[in-house]
């Protein structure tokens, strides 16, 4: 039990960053400032946690009180910063294979969010509420992203490419379905993230898009 | 007393149906994928409601429970992706029409919206302040609205053309005023509902704009 | 006592005036009508003390109990839409200067907005949460900026530009400090107002910018 809660503390430092890496990377490629580095990396991390608690009336919002992530979050965008200033040229050729290793410890963030997510919605009493887990779980896991995207005036990628969402949903669904079934919360917990992290790694891999109206 | 009740509830349906059919027209003109659809008209039908909910601290908000408008919405977003995808060019062709048509369903939206907004702010004890009443009936009728330009990044379309927030104010105005003055809820809704359809539709038909500074 | 409320009610006054005549002047420019100059005037100027209500669960967020700020906000943007149409093309021609001169008030607001939200998060309870405190005096101060930017699609200026949040940063966490070593509240709040004041005109005096990775 003490070894499940503490791997899946570790997938959520390893999502923390991934996600920070992202927005901070983002970030230096559209001219920001330090500050700007910075908060997009907190907003990518930690944005979707902080939509769920206000949707919850859970005030203050967790990234004020749990400051691990946060300093995270802040040190990978310190980190990028520094890498990026010192690297110059280099660091702008090799952004795009630096952005598919973060995208392997994107997919643990997601699947981790999306069952921490759901999680926080069951210990609030709602795991009558099937379509509230899965939303808050979801929300964990892309919320952040979409806040970024509007920041830096993109079309929200997640409502755009790939089975980015559809993954989060997945897994928050399952978590919740195992919780039913009367799994133990560890393993309910391994499966939701291990079913999005999977099934996130094989639409990347395989390039599967969900279907558009017009192609 | 039951049958306007079964009035205003038809209505609440017909605008959510026009708001989802409004966003999800819009995700499929962005090139989004399904998800991207499905989440465009859920935010358009509502996001108007879910930011009201947050707003006067009403935990979680209304679309976690009531889930029919949400199967609506997530209805309509499916049967536009289906019509877009089945009759392709020719979808694109008729879309204005479409457009017009969906409209007229969109200010009833505006209308039983705005009324419901300031109704709820009524019940939650704020008669008394007229000012957070109409908000609330504002909000509830083009926060979608405007959520959903921001995530496709388009200056809010309510910001720049015909007298759109003007109606809903008018019509949560007159809700509130009604009450005030005594009249029954039913006739309060159904005058503030009234107002703000007509005058949206003959905005429209007139090509009413509120001034700008610089032509 | 009595005089340094006087003076920071003042303060307040004339930074919610800066705050909402930089948020018209920028809806004129981008041909908004005069509900959309109404709306991104009052969404800069009490935007960022709402997001901080919520944050910290505090309903209905302020704006709609102190009606001064609101009137205030919206009588500013009845002015710079009159002065923008009654001018023309010589509002167009000096607005670079009007922008000059708002600027300074803008730094006043931007103190204020910094030591008031730092004091809400003191009055909540919150004086044990440095971050937290010292989050939401910044969100106070440029939360309603981002908004606005936001809205009409820019990516935010304060993640670009200039030492904006870090001058509302250092504010509030001066403010947090001086009442940590035992400083009078008027004492503190004068402090951190000015050292947020002086900093961001020296900043914009000197054109500092932070650092970016990439020049």
């Amino acid at each position: 039990m003490e070894l499940s809660q503490a791997i899946f503390s570790g997938c959520e430092y390893a999502g923390t960053a991934a996600f920070a890496v992202s927005g901070a990377m983002i970030a230096v490629e559209k001219h920001m400032d330090l500050f700007g580095i910075l908060f997009l990396a907190v907003v990518t991390a930690l944005g979707g946690g902080t939509i769920r608690d206000v949707l919850i009336g859970s005030f203050p919002p967790r990234m004020f009180s749990s400051y691990r992530y946060l300093l995270l979050a802040a040190l990978c965008a310190l980190v990028v910063f520094s890498v990026a200033r010192g690297f110059g040229t280099r660091y702008l050729a090799n952004r795009e294979r630096l952005d598919q290793i973060n995208n392997i410890f994107d997919a643990v963030g997601l699947g981790v969010f999306a069952v921490s997510g759901a999680r926080i919605a069951v210990e609030a009493g709602y795991i009558g509420n099937p379509f509230l887990t899965v939303f808050l779980g979801m929300t964990t896991a892309v919320g952040g992203g979409i806040f970024r995207d509007m920041l830096i005036r993109e079309v929200p990628f997640v409502l755009k490419k790939r089975v980015y969402a559809i993954a989060a949903i997945t897994g928050a669904l399952a978590y919740w379905l195992c919780l039913r079934a009367g799994a133990l919360e560890p393993a309910a917990a391994f499966i939701g993230l291990t079913l999005t992290f999977v099934l996130r790694m094989v639409a990347t891999h395989f390039r599967w898009n969900l279907p558009r109206a017009i192609p």
